[in-house]
C-alpha cells in the first residue's frame, strides 16, 4: 500500500501500520521530512532552528519504505501513481495525505506581497526578512516605518506568530537603539474576534496578551488589497509594513479535486470510513468529513493524526478479513501559544486555562508531541535557553 | 576606529576594545555573524544545525557599532574605505582580519567539481549532497558509486570531515539497508603522512582511528585532476566519487595584495607589532609574520585571536599614550577529532593525547570557545543526544 504525504495523518498511518502482517508500506513525500507544522512561527522569528521542527521520515518510523517524489498523476482504476521522475508506483490500497497550502481568496496583492509560513522555506524567508529590515533601516537604505509588520489573520497561526514577533521586536532593542521605537507589530483579523474557534474569554485573553506585548489587534478589519510596504483595509485605512505575512487561510492543494466531490476548500468529500472509493482513502486536510454538529472538522494536526491510525486500523481489519467501521473524532481541545508565560488552552468538560498554566500545558504537549528523540532535547534547551535568557542572551541571527 | 572582519580576530579584538575610553568600535563584515568555522564540517555532515555555529555580531559584543557589508575598496592615504552599498567609512585606526578563502593550487576541475567548507552555504551544499544521493541511488537515479566520497586534503579540516563523513555512512546503513554497503570515504592526502603539523605518532593515531571507522587514507597522493565523479591521482590512480571535497589549502583573498608586500599565500607581511602602517594592523589568516622557527605562523584561529587581543591591547595604550609592543605568539598546542571518543591532540610541555581523553578534551575546549550562551546550550545538547543515540536516533535530513 502506498501513503502520499509525510505530514501528521500520513506519518501517524504509517506509524499504526508497522509490523502488520501482510502489509508493505510505501511512504512518497516531495520533501525526506516530516515536517512539525504548528512550530512553523518559531523558525519564522528566529526562535527555533529549522532542523529542530524537521525530521527524516525514515529515521522517525524505522523499516518504513520511503520514496522521495512529488505524485503528478494518479490512476485510481489501473491502481498506479505516476511520480515527477517518470517512476510508476502500484498501489493496492492508496491512502491520500497531501495536506493543505495557504490560500489567498483573491485578495489583490497577497500573493506578490505577503509571506506565506506553510513550509521551512517559506518560513526561513520571513526570518531573513525580518532581521534584514532592521540592517537595512540601520544602515539609512530604507524607511524607519519597514520595521512595522502586518500579520493576516487571527487565527492560531496569526496569533502565535504576532507574539512571537512582538517579543523578537523586543529583543532587538537592545541590539538596534537607535531604530527599534520604529518596530511595530499589527494582527487584522476580518472578522469581529481573534481565535474565533476558541470561547470569547479566550479570545478576549489572547487580545489582551497580545497588547500587553506591544501588538495591536485589529478585528472586523477585512484586506482589501496589498502593495509592497501597504496593507489596505476595506474601511479605507492603510496600513504601511515591511514585512507583511498571510495567515488567513488554507485549502487543500486543488490538483485532486478531479477524483471526487469536493467543498469550497478543495477538500475530497470522504464517506464516514474516510473512503473515496473502496481502496482510496483520504485522511487529514485534504479530507471534507462533516462532525457531529454538521460542520466539516477543522484542518489541524489532532484530526489528522486520529484519522490516520483510524485508517491504519481499517486497512490491518481488511488485511485479516475482518469488517471497517467509520471513524469518529474525539476532541481533545484546543490551544495558542502567544509568548513566554501567555497561552489560552480549551480542553473538553468546559477546562478553560490562560496565562502561565496554559502555557506550561502548551509547552508540555509540544515536547511531547515532537518526535524524534534528538529534536525534542534540542527544542527543550533551546526554549530552555530562550526562556532564561530573553532579552540579555544573543538574538537570531541572519544565514542567507 | 574600523575592524573589517567578524571572524576570531576581529571578534577578539573588538570584544578586548569595549568599553575603552577614546575608542569607538565599528565592525563591518558581509556576513551580520561570527562564524565558528572549525565546527562547519559538523553541519556538513548533520551533527550540527547551522544556527549553532553563527552568532549575531551584536550580540556578541554589547554595544558595538556593526555594519552589514563588503569594503570593495580601502584607502589608506585619505583613511577611509568604501563598502559595496556606497558608503565612505572614515577611520582613525583600520583592522584588516579579512580572513582566507579556499585555494585549488590551480588543480583542473577542483573549482567546477569539488566541495569547499569555507562558509554556511558550502557546508549546507555538502550535507544536502551527500544526503540526497542515498536517495537518488536508492531510486535508481544515480548508480552506486556516487556513494562513494574523496576528501582531498590530510589537515585537520580534511581528517575531521571525513571521520564524520564515516560516522554518517555508519549512521544511513539502517535507513538503507539495500544500497548502503556501496558507502564509502577516502581521504588523499599529497604528502607522506596526514596531519603533518603534528608529530609523526599523533598522525598514526589518526590514521588507525580513520581506519577503524571504515575511512582508506592514501598518503603520497597528489591530485592530478577532477572530473564531476572521478578524482585523477598523479600515479594514474583513479577514484570514483558522487562527492568530492576539497580541504587542501586556503590562502588570503587577492583584492588587499596591493597593500603591501606579501607572500605565495596572499597574506600581507606585517612588522613585528602587526602593523602594515604606523595606523593599519593585520591580523589572522590575513597576516603573513614569521615565529620563531622563521616559518609564518599557522593560519588557525588561536592565533587570529591572540593577534586581536594584542592590536587591541596597542590601540589602548596609543590612546593613552603609551608605547606599543611587538607581538609574540605562545603556541597552546593543537587538536583534532577524528569521531566519537577518537581524537589527537598536542600541547606543550611534550603532552600527547589520543582517544578518549583527547575528544575530551577538544569537546570542552570546543564548548568553552564557543561564545554565546544560546549556541553553547544547544551545542552541548546537539552533542549529548548525537553520543548516546548514535546508530539508533534519527539521522539528520534534508532541507532544501
Amino acid at each position: 500500500m502506498v501513503i502520499i504525504g509525510a505530514g501528521f495523518g500520513g506519518l501517524s498511518c504509517a506509524r499504526k501500520l508497522t509490523g502488520a502482517d501482510g502489509v508493505h508500506v510505501t511512504v512518497i513525500d516531495r520533501n525526506p521530512y516530516h515536517l512539525f507544522a504548528p512550530l512553523l512561527y518559531q523558525v519564522a522569528t528566529g526562535g527555533l532552528p529549522d532542523e529542530d521542527i524537521a525530521y527524516s521520515v525514515r529515521g522517525a518510523i524505522p523499516g518504513v519504505d520511503f520514496r522521495r517524489g512529488e505524485v503528478v498523476r494518479m490512476d485510481i482504476e489501473g491502481k498506479t501513481i505516476r511520480l515527477d521522475d517518470g517512476a510508476i508506483v502500484p498501489w493496492d490500497e492508496l491512502v491520500i495525505a497531501t495536506g493543505s497550502v495557504s490560500t489567498t481568496f483573491g485578495v489583490p496583492g497577497v500573493a506578490e506581497h505577503a509571506l506565506q509560513m506553510k513550509s521551512i522555506r517559506e518560513a526561513n524567508a520571513i526570518r531573513i526578512r525580518l532581521l534584514t529590515t532592521y540592517e537595512e533601516v540601520d544602515n539609512g537604505h530604507r524607511p524607519r516605518e519597514h520595521l512595522r509588520v502586518v500579520v493576516v489573520g487571527g487565527g492560531p497561526t496569526g496569533v502565535e506568530v504576532t507574539g512571537a514577533v512582538a517579543e523578537l521586536q523586543r529583543t532587538m532593542r537592545r541590539e538596534f537603539p537607535r531604530i527599534s521605537d520604529a518596530a511595530h507589530v499589527t494582527l487584522v483579523e476580518a472578522g469581529p474576534r481573534i481565535l474565533p474557534m476558541f470561547s470569547e474569554k479566550s479570545s478576549r485573553h489572547a487580545k489582551e496578551e497580545l497588547e500587553e506585548l506591544g501588538a495591536s489587534v485589529l478585528v472586523n478589519a477585512a484586506v482589501d488589497r496589498m502593495y509592497p510596504a501597504d496593507v489596505h483595509l476595506k474601511s479605507g485605512e492603510v496600513l504601511p509594513a515591511g514585512t507583511i505575512m498571510w495567515a488567513a487561510g488554507v485549502s487543500a492543494p486543488p490538483q485532486w479535486t478531479a477524483l471526487g466531490l469536493t467543498d469550497r476548500m478543495n477538500r475530497l468529500r470522504v464517506n464516514d470510513m474516510l473512503q473515496l472509493a473502496d481502496d482510496v482513502w483520504v485522511i487529514g486536510d485534504t479530507a471534507c468529513l462533516e462532525g457531529p454538529g454538521g460542520r466539516p472538522l477543522p484542518m489541524i494536526a489532532p484530526v489528522a493524526m486520529q484519522m490516520g491510525r483510524h485508517v491504519a486500523r481499517q486497512i490491518r481489519a481488511k488485511v485479516s478479513g475482518g469488517s471497517i467501521t467509520a471513524f469518529a473524532y474525539k476532541d481533545k481541545g484546543q490551544m495558542a501559544t502567544i509568548g513566554r508565560r501567555r497561552a489560552v488552552v480549551e480542553a473538553p468538560g468546559g477546562i478553560r486555562l490562560h496565562g502561565t498554566p496554559a502555557w506550561l500545558a502548551w509547552l508540555g504537549l509540544h515536547v511531547f508531541y515532537l518526535a524524534g528523540g534528538r529534536n525534542r532535547v534540542s527544542v527543550v534547551a533551546n526554549w530552555m535557553w530562550n526562556y532564561i535568557a530573553w532579552g540579555i542572551g544573543p538574538r537570531p541571527t541572519i544565514i542567507d
